[in-house]
């Protein structure tokens, strides 16, 4: 309408750039639907890329022992609030069931616009807000972790354990949308509960190394670090500040933003004296550790070097309870995997890394490629079903970022083609002589499991190729008078160009080599 | 405790009985976590059981070129409501986004309990219900066709027509929980989009036998009633009482439940003349005209009858327009199927057929077996996008109901076993150094692709061996320093009991072959 009325004359670069962008706000002004911010659609593309990374994780899962679990999309409230940590809690999709009582709430509150005098108020609100309360007792699970921890205190007679089971669904979360970050994700989660062997370590670090290498195919690097929260406890405590834990902690998981100097300045702040913060620096920055013992190891890798390093850091943190046993654990699972060797990872020893303190109690797990946020993070918690009535008992895990997991494979062009999962065949459709005739036929490759197609109308002939060209068909199938006289199809490979003239056999036998 | 400080003494039965209940009791009273009312979790086995019947339906989707999208969970609310019509819309599951932006809401109305007066309430309550409007802008999707139309529209722009997808995911209905009735439950539908064609409509009834042929294994009834709306408005055209359609047909819907003379009361009521009544029961109850049909062709099938029928219909209804168009449409379809021919379906035109009358426009399907409830249903509906903005856009789709098949399979015990799903083969743990011997060995299975796992610490023998029991697992591989001495691995089938010494090549081979 604006076009039509207002006189725009194009007669320069200027005057186009505002036309379109008036265009662009207009389109944005049109009442298109919309979904909700920091949600997305999936498109058939996007799906087959989707279903590939899931497949390939649910295939080694499986490889593992790892049996697949699903949980409702819903939790009670009660069982999802406390158990993240506040953060986590204020994250939570709410829900209000039964629209109707809702709508009838909403109603109340209207009428009591009307008729309000100080007295009725105070017991009128008051019992809106139990009805409120009432309304709110479902919220949307945040994580996998949480629902599967309810799933074996309340299933716990049913279980065989240790229980190794896993799980790929959405979580939702109430974040501020950025890229990289959705209100809805899909999350792919191992845990084995219900036994302490650090064998169990050794399954998921392996598994992590089965995923990436088949996914990345040894075309990208990356790294799984790995430490154990007793490892930083032993740190801490041999420089005798075991209640600054927490606060020792933020500060060094700070080492890779704010550097040497920056860590440095925080643990002074904090109150050590700069003799402990030279020792904690220097026992905490493996990297320096690796680099001292890389000297006499040349050609090792960081995996080999690992016990090493251990070594060195055991020299100084072996005499505090928390560090001996860090130590152990850490050279168990480095040893094991030496000896089972990995195929395309580089594992490394960081006593840096602090993610989910909150709730890791041993080994810390996380992956990562340069320039990105991690991809893939576990590790062990003593406690996770305390919460729910079901004390002591240890389990451990690893929770792929499927999202993240996404990008990196497209940002690096590393999907593999997706042939034969969208349609293979399409019959042109010249009419319904010809269309009656390609019926059957289409039904044999059918029944042969070859996906195909018949274009639903007569329509033009450019048309039906476009269709054809846009959706990824490779063969289309030609029947005019001629074809039905001879019985031989006239068969075009769209990738080439190339046409033969085929019985429907040798047609199947084409589609299937 | 209850039971140690009472007094209880089993002496008859009816104590007996009362002891049993007021266990159940504490049980219901202990603080064991739930989940919500008309939610469900599900075990390994029904996921097995459950991904089975998704990728028989997902496999047969695609055979016929349909590609797979997927929608967020949430919707605008704006897109939900009134797609449906007001049941749909008292269904729909509010959430309340941003915790934190609620707990705010929840304090300020605390706030206002304190200082409150007559002049300051009416603004305050006004803000607040603006807030609490704003914070149920998104809800749970009820059906996937909603989501589907509004995708459509979205991203219409990329869209190649005649689009034929297909989606399988869950979906959330705030309805009273009862058996065979969730508030999650999953669909999985299939719809074409941007085609008239009526080749849709042999399509999808084609592919109902291939799925049903493949669950059912031809063991199982099942009829697919297809019926038209064009059909029902001819009929009541017939008898000049356009302005009753939906009553009318309302009434005729109730046929199975309340007979004939229950119709013929209703349709009374409605004010319809006993003549009129009669023409339009004879005319609706297309059993009575099969049943006469079928005098003439004694061995035919419903589906060979149904042209017949639809003729004896047409004598009556071809001088309405609707009535033609609808007797022309059913005739294309009924008799592409013929010449086609179905697997095990039992197809039947049936013009008492009406369900979704308040979208579809064209054909109607059923699939029902003896005595349950519908479990796959569709239709073609002219205008769905509409209302978000593309007009004259049409499709017909069909939706399997995943949950109600799932029972029916189960009832029927007609699920196959899901061999190699699990676990394959357990190493019993013996002690550090047999397991250091088994751990290369396990991971030349599963490098074979192998399902297969080490029990993660030397419990005792009979509590691996149960949990290879309870797992399902079939092979156990017992090493002892015999085995370590021979190289041979002594391997025991938990089936029969059969116990084989056996290189680790030669468990790859049994356990493959």
């Amino acid at each position: 309408m604006i076009f039509k009325d207002s006189k725009f004359t194009i007669n320069n670069r200027k005057s186009f750039c505002r036309l379109i962008n008036l265009a662009a706000d207009l389109k944005v002004m049109s009442n298109k639907p919309s979904i909700p911010k920091g949600t997305r659609d999936f498109s058939p593309i996007e799906m087959a890329r989707r279903n590939y990374i899931f497949d390939t994780i649910k295939t080694v899962y499986k490889k593992y022992g790892f049996q697949q679990i699903e949980t409702p999309a819903m939790e009670n409230l009660s069982t999802l609030v406390g158990t993240g940590g506040n953060e986590s809690d204020s994250l939570i999709f709410k829900i209000l069931p039964r629209g109707e009582k809702l709508n009838k709430l909403v109603k109340e509150i209207n009428n009591v616009r009307g008729d309000l005098s100080e007295e009725n108020f105070n017991p009128i609100i008051s019992d809106h807000l139990s009805t409120f309360s009432k309304h709110t007792e479902q919220a949307l699970r945040y994580d996998l972790t949480v629902p599967f921890a309810r799933y074996v205190v309340q299933n716990q007679n049913d279980i065989t354990f240790p229980f190794r089971r896993f799980q790929i669904q959405p979580v939702w979360r109430a974040d501020k949308p950025q890229k990289g970050r959705y209100r809805e994700f899909y999350q792919c989660d191992a845990d084995i509960i219900g036994s302490d062997s650090l064998l169990n370590e050794v399954d998921l670090i392996k598994i992590i190394d089965d995923v990436f290498s088949e996914l990345f195919q040894g075309k990208l690097n990356y790294t799984v670090s790995i430490n154990n929260r007793k490892i930083l406890q032993g740190i801490v405590e041999s420089v005798g500040e075991t209640d600054k834990f927490e606060q020792i902690v933020v500060a060094i998981d700070k080492f890779d933003k704010i550097g040497l100097q920056g860590v440095y300045n925080e643990l002074a702040k904090i109150g050590l004296s700069q003799n402990s913060a030279f020792k904690v620096l220097k026992l905490m920055i493996s990297k320096d550790t690796y680099d001292e013992v890389r000297v006499n190891y040349p050609n090792k890798t960081d995996l080999e070097l690992a016990p090493e390093v251990l070594n060195v850091l055991s020299q100084d943190i072996a005499n505090t309870i928390n560090g001996q046993k860090g130590i152990e654990e850490l050279e168990f699972v480095f040893k094991k995997i030496k000896i089972l060797g990995v195929k395309t990872a580089n594992i490394i020893f960081d006593a840096t890394l602090a993610r989910g303190l909150g709730y890791y109690t041993g080994t810390i797990i996380e992956v990562k490629i340069d320039n990105f946020p991690s991809i893939t993070g576990g590790g062990r918690y003593d406690d996770l079903t305390g919460k729910f009535g079901l004390k002591n008992v240890s389990g451990v895990g690893i929770s792929f970022g499927a999202d993240r997991i996404y990008d990196v494979l497209f940002d690096n062009d590393l999907y593999p083609e997706f042939k034969g999962d969208s349609t293979q065949v399409l019959f042109i459709n010249f009419g319904k002589e010809e269309q009656d005739y390609c019926l059957p036929l289409l039904f044999q490759l059918r029944e042969a499991g070859i996906n195909s197609e018949i274009y639903p109308s007569a329509a033009k002939m450019k048309k039906q190729m476009t269709f054809a060209n846009n959706k990824g068909i490779k063969y289309v199938v030609l029947v005019g008078s001629n074809e039905m006289e001879s019985g031989k199809l006239t068969v075009k490979n769209m990738e080439n160009g190339e046409q033969k003239n085929l019985t429907i056999n040798e047609l199947i036998n084409l589609v299937q080599k």
